[in-house]
């Protein structure tokens, strides 16, 4: 990686052994315009040669800016993309981005303030023109992150924040429409697994839908949302008497786990116990039987999201809330 | 993005206003040596009053390096995680590019050569350390890659390259092992589910385990390696009088694919048709009934790849070839 020769080989040295003008080997290597195979091949074997490195960090020096843009994932034991539904949405995102004519990098952080404040001085240094931030639960340092001076916006946010940018499902709707279409369909039992947290938006979906048809709500199963924490939801409602009829799920993945428990326990679903579940990936699809869930709008999302990180000025630092869609399959019975 | 002060804002500035060296500026920024949270504060209060932006462009173009590796990964209709093998293959990578201090990056790029030539100068212009390639089939340019001057290697690779440094699984090994795992448990009309191409390490993996052991190899299902390509091969072994007792199914995905239309057609796993998978992702945990599998050894890959390219030198242009292990679940019927 190091450039040992004594004067920097230069654009103009390219253009000079490929007997072409310097505009073209700057299309060449960057696009811009279109040049021809032949001579795009001339370039290219000139730039063999002399060892040439167009420098694009001097470039973005210059220009402010290398038409990129970064989504950060959290990392952490349970890799962020073995859950089907971000890796769903950072297709979509970098879909998105792709049609702007950005490039999209992936990086997994910390999202601890001090560590997450580093990468941020990364990103802005390097000249990155937006940053996508998937939030892993507690809150983020706004005003620190801004004051880096880079365009950014969270995802995958359930509440508005004074000051952030954000979008995300209606967790709330999402979760009310899931639980009226069970009680439409005679359950009068209906359980809900989710995190062990009863400010959540699905949870008082839930309880709302219930409450409101007059239907008493539970139980409430809490667990991680994870397959393995399904797993461990359905083990426990397999050796469980008063198990309800029906259940709300808050994730894809932990509707996986619990179908997984539930098979070995040979409890059939729905003829046992009806399932909707909520974020709608191909998980939902494939799985045995196919799941009904609340579909989170990734395409949508993730266009809104580019162009908002792009486009982004001081007076947005609004939240954006999404519907879900309830998509209809096998495990609630009715289909 | 643009910075609109008349003189540029320097460390030292940020140092003399948070009465610290330009060093602990550098700490705080960069890491290094550790600095007291108080006084980290500090420093950051004073570069978001001066509006400092440490410029790691520049560095990179003294110092040679920014301590990243990037991972391509193929565009495409197809996201390349919805392929759980793929996303776990990524994850481990990235924890291994951790332990070794640097930031993996992920970015999908179309492969083909100019396209993916132009995205090796963006990288080494941008001072990237290393970069590992996930090819989508075709072979790559290596010596036009090469050219560029940064390290890199190409992942998920059956076959030794001359000039290329490359790893893989032993696809062969692994379809023979979970072909004769089958003929073991009795099984003698094997079936094979993979891609149209009768020069693929799988198919003449499972060809080579019939043959040897008197069994007549067939049918031959061919089909894309893609949930839906699984389905489609399902539904046409569901109504084939002469379905084989067995099948050996070249991708975790592909496997998740046959289920569904298993289930739907009523056709009993492992009971009517013993199945065993190849990579050996979350998914095969997960499924109904849980798949038997040829495991994939993703850390040990992962490690090994950002070792190398970290390391490289122009001695190391070799093929690392890595021994699957076949994972016994549910779906093979003897567990």
């Amino acid at each position: 990686m190091t450039q040992s020769s004594p004067r920097k080989v230069t654009r103009a040295d390219v253009a000079r052994l490929a007997g072409v003008s310097d505009a073209v080997v700057s299309y060449t290597l960057n696009g811009g315009a279109p040049v021809a195979p032949a001579t795009a091949q001339r370039v290219r074997e000139a730039v063999a040669t002399l060892g040439y490195r167009p420098n694009q960090a001097a470039r973005a020096l210059k220009s402010g800016s290398a038409s990129t843009l970064v989504l950060v994932v959290p990392d952490g034991d349970d890799p962020v993309f073995a859950n089907a539904f971000f890796s769903e949405f950072a297709s979509a995102i970098e879909a998105a981005a792709r049609r702007r004519g950005y490039a999209l990098y992936t990086t997994a952080s910390s999202l601890e303030s001090e560590q997450l404040l580093t990468r941020f001085h990364e990103f802005a240094s390097r000249q990155v023109d937006g940053v996508l931030v998937l939030p892993a639960g507690a809150p983020l340092d706004v005003s620190a992150l801004d004051a880096v001076g880079i365009p950014w916006l969270q995802l995958n946010t359930a509440t508005p924040q004074p000051g952030l940018a954000s979008l995300g499902v209606d967790l709330r709707a999402g979760a009310i429409e899931a639980t009226r279409h069970l009680i439409e369909h005679g359950h009068r039992s209906i359980g809900y697994v989710g995190e062990p947290n009863t400010d959540e938006l699905r949870y008082l979906g839930w309880m709302e839908a219930c409450t409101d048809a007059g239907v008493a709500p539970g139980p409430f199963i809490a667990t991680e949302l994870t397959r393995i924490g399904g797993y461990r939801a359905g083990l426990a409602l397999a050796v469980d008497d008063d198990r309800p009829s029906a259940l709300f799920v808050a994730s894809d993945r932990t509707a996986l786990g619990l179908l997984r428990a539930f098979h070995e326990r040979r409890i059939d679903v729905p003829g046992d116990v009806a399932m909707v579940a909520f974020d709608g990936s191909w998980e939902t699809e494939y799985s045995w039987p196919a799941l009904s869930s609340v579909r989170q709008p990734i395409e949508a999302m993730a266009d809104s999201a580019v162009r908002r990180v792009l486009e982004r000025s001081d007076a947005d630092l609004t939240h954006e809330v999404f519907a879900g869609e309830l998509v209809l399959r096998n495990s609630c019975g009715q289909h």
